[in-house]
């Protein structure tokens, strides 16, 4: 199972809306098939690592990290390939909460004669499928939130120089992160003011993720790196005019998408934002805003990770601030975050956090 | 040489104004005598080491991690001590800049025909000896800036409330950082909001570093846990009000120790405040001063480590900076700092850089 962990994990960022699954089969002591869902969704892990294993599959046990599929959507269902292929045992990690599967993969393969095992590595499987799950159960994608600031906590002096807090590692480590997302995400200030490409860069053969900006009124510049890389990566952007006014239609002729929500008197509605994105599809949002959309963010609860990186360079209080203004009345209050990991990365330090339950 | 860094190292924080000095003598491969620097900077390393070697010390090697003096202090030199005992060969990780020594002791000992080799561990020595090294060379005892704030980089919510941010195991490590240094500094702003004790706390017997606070006009309230532990403690008062005026020979009177330096518009003469503290004898201060003073020590390069602590919670920015205002025209300007350790302590990172040189 840890190895269908790590084969799923492959698929991360690659496989909206489906989930990234990992398949192992495995007969007589022997890996006889491996496979993960692959770009786009499509085929199933189940499917390819059936297809690898041939013959081999009869009689054998596969490893799979969530429940195989038991409805017909775009793919027949992996169940019925399973029942197909004479797979003799399914060890199931996570049971699919989709409320189209929720089960009836499993019974199906029962009502079969298989002998199913559920809950192996779950929580494993939870961590790694919680971008679907989010989107399952909350109708919301999981969201990560990187920062990359000063020691004490600054994207910019005073004047708005940022380039370069961080170090070369650390933004190279920052774009496989991008690579493991749907898309990632900025506001309409980080958009005007650093004007990013927001592209996957150096990480070999990859599908682009899926660029959004949040822009109540749509104000971003057409000259800009958004724009001229929009035919090999998509732009989503969020707005709140009304559907197809003449703003909309112009970004739509450049080939942007627009999503319209909900407005308040200080931008737009963060929880609104996110289940629209969870209706098209997004199951995995990385974050890379600035401070005042950050603030919404986590003020909103929709925080699930923080990743910092931490620079050895003191920029000050007159400088900017990561995360702005929280509005606290007792500390009590603060979000909090578990520590997951730390590690040195170059000359930074990298420390990724995931919200506290409760 | 290794071993006998990391005695000296026991030392630190209790032998000022002397250096923190480890010595391992060694006889046909076995030690003979280990001694490190005593609290009170006396009996010195080697003078204990060579008592519990006695006779064994006849034709035995000598490792020491700084030259043995040469001068008449307040004891007797140790190169004479190490001739008379009958040491073969001496060696030494890092000559000592004292100008009372500098080379004397080596002379000596080469004189007398021993066998000096030098420059063993040499780097790792200059580490050990940062202190003792700057409070000679500069005029200034080397200084540790400690920082625990949340995430983003924040001390205490707007309203002031701080306690806690960071957990206790952080709070313990602290406290451990407090004891390995001559004196912990505040300013008076920190003493008033927080009227901390300032004192180690959870570490077995030491000798409790001096509490130093800087405060322009003395203004400190006397009700606080800074003076009720003054039997314990030492409590220096930095101030910029004429020698002997009224206000200072009342906290004389209590039993604090009075340093007077030049103001400014603003504060004190923050690298006037070095230098009093030197010439007291201070070779390592660690400073826990708030968001204004951390700023004017860095400002004026004084800061030759940097110690974050950082929590796993979001406070915001109408939170308190951990670092004060820096004036930076350019992002270039910033003061920058390598990365030496990092290190999960229960559920915080604490991060450790050094001053960048040049």
């Amino acid at each position: 199972m840890q190895l269908a962990l790590s084969l799923g994990a492959r698929g991360l960022g690659n496989t909206w809306p489906n989930p990234a699954v990992g398949c192992v089969i495995v007969r007589d002591d022997r890996i006889v098939g491996r496979g993960w869902t692959q770009p786009g969704g499509r085929p199933h892990a189940e499917v390819v690592a059936l297809s690898q294993a041939g013959a081999a599959a009869k009689g054998a046990t596969a490893y799979v990290t969530l429940e195989p599929c038991s409805h017909h959507g775009k793919s027949p269902p992996c169940a019925d390939a399973l029942i197909a292929a004479g797979i003799a045992r399914v060890v199931v990690a996570l049971t699919d909460p989709d409320p189209r599967v929720d089960g009836g993969g499993l019974a199906g393969l029962r009502h079969a004669g298989i002998d199913v095992v559920t809950g192996v590595c779950e929580d494993a499987a939870r961590r790694s499928h919680s971008g679907f799950l989010s989107r399952v159960q909350q109708g919301r994608p999981m969201l990560s939130q990187k920062l990359a600031s000063s020691f004490d906590g600054r994207i910019a002096t005073g004047a708005g120089e940022s380039q370069w807090i961080t170090g070369p590692d650390a933004r190279r480590v920052v774009h496989g992160m991008r690579a493991r997302h749907d898309a990632v995400l900025i506001g309409g200030a980080t958009a005007r003011a650093d004007d990013p490409e927001l592209t996957v860069r150096g990480q070999g053969a990859v599908r682009q993720p899926v660029r959004v900006v949040l822009s109540r009124g749509l104000d971003l510049p057409v000259e800009s790196r958004l724009v001229r890389n929009l035919d090999h990566a998509q732009l989503w952007l969020v707005h709140g005019h009304t559907v197809g006014d003449a703003k909309v239609q112009s970004w739509e002729a450049l080939g942007a998408r627009c999503l319209p929500v909900l407005g308040t008197s200080t931008g737009l509605d963060v929880l609104a934002v996110m289940k629209a994105l969870a209706e098209q599809g997004l199951t995995r949002v990385f974050s890379e805003s600035g401070g005042t959309l950050t603030a919404s963010l986590l003020r909103a609860g929709l925080v699930d990770e923080l990743i910092g990186f931490s620079a050895g360079l003191v920029i000050g209080a007159d400088g900017r601030p990561s995360i702005g203004d929280m509005s606290l009345k007792r500390l009590a209050d603060a979000p909090r975050f578990d520590l997951q990991e730390s590690r040195v990365i170059g000359g930074d330090v990298m420390h990724r956090w995931v919200r506290r339950a409760g």
